[in-house]
């Protein structure tokens, strides 16, 4: 066993936990004000439901002898439950059993992604069950196709894309980003526009919006470090690009509005932040310091230009996981194939440095065969719970606003109007539910 | 020296350390708007004196050659005021200095915990009093019972519950929960009601609440994992179980919400998380992933309910201390003796494993031991300190709101109402000040 | 290569990475409400900008090979771009690209600091200006002067106060806080004083001050502690020094206001947090716990009388820059030579400890000379910026606010009002900007 890779892995499974409110947050600052705590929910409430889904079967699925070698599914009872992993295994350099709380927290965090798009209008059961669907029928099989490795001895088979077509995503380009970007483009078309739109409500709380994006920033050093799975050269090279790219994409996010809008945002910045981290995710232990610049800054250009795709094509992805999550992923995914580089710890040249347009087309290959089954299979699981139970929100509760419909409280009272009219079922509710309490109870209630 | 695990405890030190804002957003999230400031404050203050009480005599009392043999108390002059750990121990696997600061945040965070139970109408200053006593006499103590393990050669001896009673208690569901929920009875028993209890504000801020939970999330993966002490399958298997216990427990919670109330509400789903990681706390290295689950979604089923125990009996714990870390510290430190297994790396095998009654026995005598003292010790000092000096606030000061009356400021002015009328002392008293002082100062002055 | 310790100063990297973040929360939440997202788009845009310079040039003129052996100037063209990094260094404990990461955070956040000085009146591009100006011309001489050892086998030549003067600076008392300190009053001197001064609006959001002051104690551990460059014993007593000053600042500075204004408050207790950090800063690996129990109390005592040092001589550093960062930095360094003793990892005997005036004269000398360069310098920079394109706000954006016209944002609606009529530009720039879109685009449009 590896005592300091393990050591590493256990403080980057740390820092990638602290992304649920880190994505919490940045997703519930740019809310309008009455839909901020289902936001939070969605996120939270993903990452519950999947990360029971993982221990039952979901690290099976992906880590598990790939069915027939196909490298499409992993042996979903293999490891059931997880309780083989508790003995450890003194042969291998990590403790499996940090291999499968590392990698749940991927899994969870890539569902929570999409709640982004779909703000303000889903009813919150359902989402739940959305989120269980999604992660079993998409993020465990894609999650397979690219991040089971072959077994050394060749005893246990992975998915297709790491091993037959060998195309590079270091941390999860097209398994985490181009997935949830792609999944949030079906999701949205099967629930629909919300009322008004394009007209919503501005973000209820930027300096939220602002730490959220600076600890997923954090979080993100663990998510690509942390894949490289021991501390040495390899995690010291993705810590630096993917400090880089993050710098560069802020700079070119806020270059482009203040060109085009005549104002740099703090919106635009933190976007920009996170764009710049969606495209190092595949790369970032392929390029370059200078090739992490280039990355950063290529999607710190585009993706801006990207939100315009909602209003041109009429689609209402609310927080833009489209254009951030799905364009910086394709973005990266494929510049790896131009900015890769064998003098990276995980590189191979690409474009520009001589290797030919080889890697380029198989990073195209792995690219788009995750966007056409997750938009496909996304499509279906949406479809076919807005078709039994309904997934969209009820008019009118959308409008009185999905905090209160769905989790029957507000986000602030920060001017301690405790009991404002019409204001909703706290804390009356609470108090009346206790007083129903204390009425039957012993003559000490209050 | 072991290189490795002493890069993950500075990992897990620095984790814990998060949870100091992390229980003060918490907490602070669910307060009504008058009294945010003050509960920030009752936490960090907390941590400020336990953490030089510490520094001077506390962890002498905690890991000092027990008085007597007895295991009852460390002697508190050993290790006083810790110049002797610079030197290092070459034999040690790491290093004291390090042991001594990653339990120094165990003390603190465990007497900053009881602050959720008083909000609103304590003294500051008498706060932290009652809090350093409480260190003294409770909390280094009770860690000497349990977390002092005798030194292999026997020539120093540590606490009866860690090394006679041998009672599995991997990070501190006695130590920490059951005795910070119990003394947070005692002292809400002193302090009474607040005015017009049960009926209170709303909280505040409940996006600071979930965030103050997914920091405390986060930190507990430190507190949990870094309580193995060593970077290897142990911390892995308990950063796993932690991650488990905490899905569950939310998703329990939620239901149980849904189920009784028709709403799964945020305030709830962050609850449900804080159950579980205090229920999971003292089994997370005796159990398998299957046992987290259960342990957290039992955890998160009886909290909400335990909840209305405080309107049965009439005491006003304002933020469910008692209903979260008592009874969350109870259910997991018991159901160690039912779901324990040899299989866990730190687990002996509980009923469901055959093994029979004996742990549980023994894990009931450990909570109950720590419940009567911590019980009897609060309720003295806090009846010394109320009897004196006063740790209650004066009515009026309450009704105005102890964020201003103890601190004199108000929490937000989002609006940039710099002088509305009547909110108190800030800016003009600064302004006021800084007025007399440049009316005597040089002419360069304002 | 030494694992264990990469491990950890890839953890510690993290950790500090999230002190960007906690920078822009502390110093967002206590301007005034509409000045909030500029101070946290200064941060962050200064962290950006120096983020580019630092990969470009930055870590070469920090680490070069000294021009002329003179200690003054690291050579600017010997790791340009950092591609020779991406090899590693098997005979070097830690990467290079990991010590570039490391070290390329403290240059953004030194830069940052500066910030909170010139709240509320400066423009945003030319701040960006200043930024990479000031990394440049101030913090890469600078940190070359303290961070830069000389290598071993003197191949490679590093600073005069680090190798000549051979001052004890462990984490960057000089190099960061005096140097930002220092050039916070420069540039405020240059800015002039904000309108109605010293009448300014009180601090929109002390809970979000309090968590910005705990992210920033977490990321000062992984400051502080990775400054050792070594999991081990030194690190470890890095740690447990960073608590107890941290601990007995919070406590003196809550003192001092308690008995000069008669409450002690948020604001204080949080800035005497960050005294406390500051002051320890220099002497963490220097000093016993009781040695830096003393030092937070020294600073964290002295540190708010220092703040009417700008009523009394008239200069508008709004956010305490100067009396926290350049006076908690000025008593650490000169205190190593007090309390620093030969016992601790990286010490040497102070005045206390019977070593004599001599390494107080050295301390002396570092602090004078990096106060007197970086003022200087900075004073040159911010006249030439002001003098050309301009760094003052124009007085009527200033009233208005500069988040609305800098950045055509406000950082809070929490009630919804989406379309309060002269709130500024959002959403109606938006949805504008895209029925512009949509008109000229696809039917499909919304």
């Amino acid at each position: 066993m590896d005592v300091g890779s393990t050591a590493f892995i256990l403080a980057a499974t740390m820092a990638v936990a602290l992304m649920i409110p880190g994505l919490a947050l940045f997703y519930g600052g740019m809310v309008g004000s009455r839909s901020i705590l289902n936001m939070i929910m969605m996120v939270f409430g993903a990452v519950a439901v999947v990360g029971v889904l993982w221990t039952l079967f979901g690290f099976s699925m992906v880590f598990g002898d790939s069915y027939g070698g196909a490298g499409l599914l992993g042996n979903a009872t293999e490891y059931l439950g997880l309780g083989d992993l508790l003995a450890g295994d003194e042969t291998a350099a990590l403790p499996p059993a940090l291999v499968a709380v590392f990698q749940a927290l991927f899994a969870v965090i890539t569902t929570a992604l999409i709640a982004g798009a779909v703000a303000d209008r889903v009813r919150f059961g359902p989402w739940l069950l959305f989120a269980g669907l999604w992660a079993a029928l998409v993020y465990f099989p894609v999650a397979h196709w690219v991040f089971a490795f072959d077994s050394a001895d060749g005893s246990t088979l992975g998915g297709w894309i790491a091993n037959d077509l060998a195309a590079v995503d270091f941390a999860g380009g097209t398994a985490v980003h181009i997935n949830a970007g792609i999944g949030a483009l079906a999701v949205v078309l099967v629930v629909g526009k919300r009322v008004g739109w394009p007209r919503q409500a501005r973000p209820n709380n930027l300096p939220m919006v602002a730490l959220g994006a600076g600890i997923l920033w954090f979080g993100w050093f663990g998510f690509n470090g942390g894949s490289a799975l021991a501390a040495g050269n390899s995690a010291s090279v993705v810590m630096l690009t993917t400090f880089n790219a993050t710098c560069a994409a802020i700079l070119a996010w806020l270059l482009v509005e203040k060109l085009r809008d005549g104002h740099a945002t703090t919106l635009g910045g933190m976007s920009g932040a996170i764009a710049g981290l969606v495209a190092i995710t595949p790369s970032c232990g392929a390029v370059s310091p200078l090739g992490a610049l280039a990355i950063g800054a290529v999607a710190g250009a585009i993706c801006p230009l990207a939100i315009a795709l909602k209003y041109r094509f009429g689609y209402d992805d609310a927080l833009d996981v489209v254009a951030v999550h799905l364009v910086g992923g394709i973005i990266g995914t494929l510049l790896v194939g131009v900015f890769g580089t064998a003098e990276a710890p995980s590189g191979q040249d690409g474009l520009l440095y001589g290797g030919g347009l080889g890697l380029l087309g198989k990073q195209a290959v792995a690219a788009g065969s995750v966007m056409a089954y997750s938009f496909v299979v996304t499509l279906l699981i949406a479809l076919a719970i807005q078709k039994t139970i309904g997934l969209r929100l009820p008019e009118a509760d959308e409008v009185r606003g999905v905090d209160l419909t769905e989790h029957a409280e507000v986000a602030y009272d920060l001017e301690g109007k405790a009991h404002t009219p019409g204001a909703g079922p706290t804390p009356d509710a609470v108090i009346a539910s206790a007083e129903r309490l204390t009425a039957t109870a012993a003559p000490t209630g209050g």
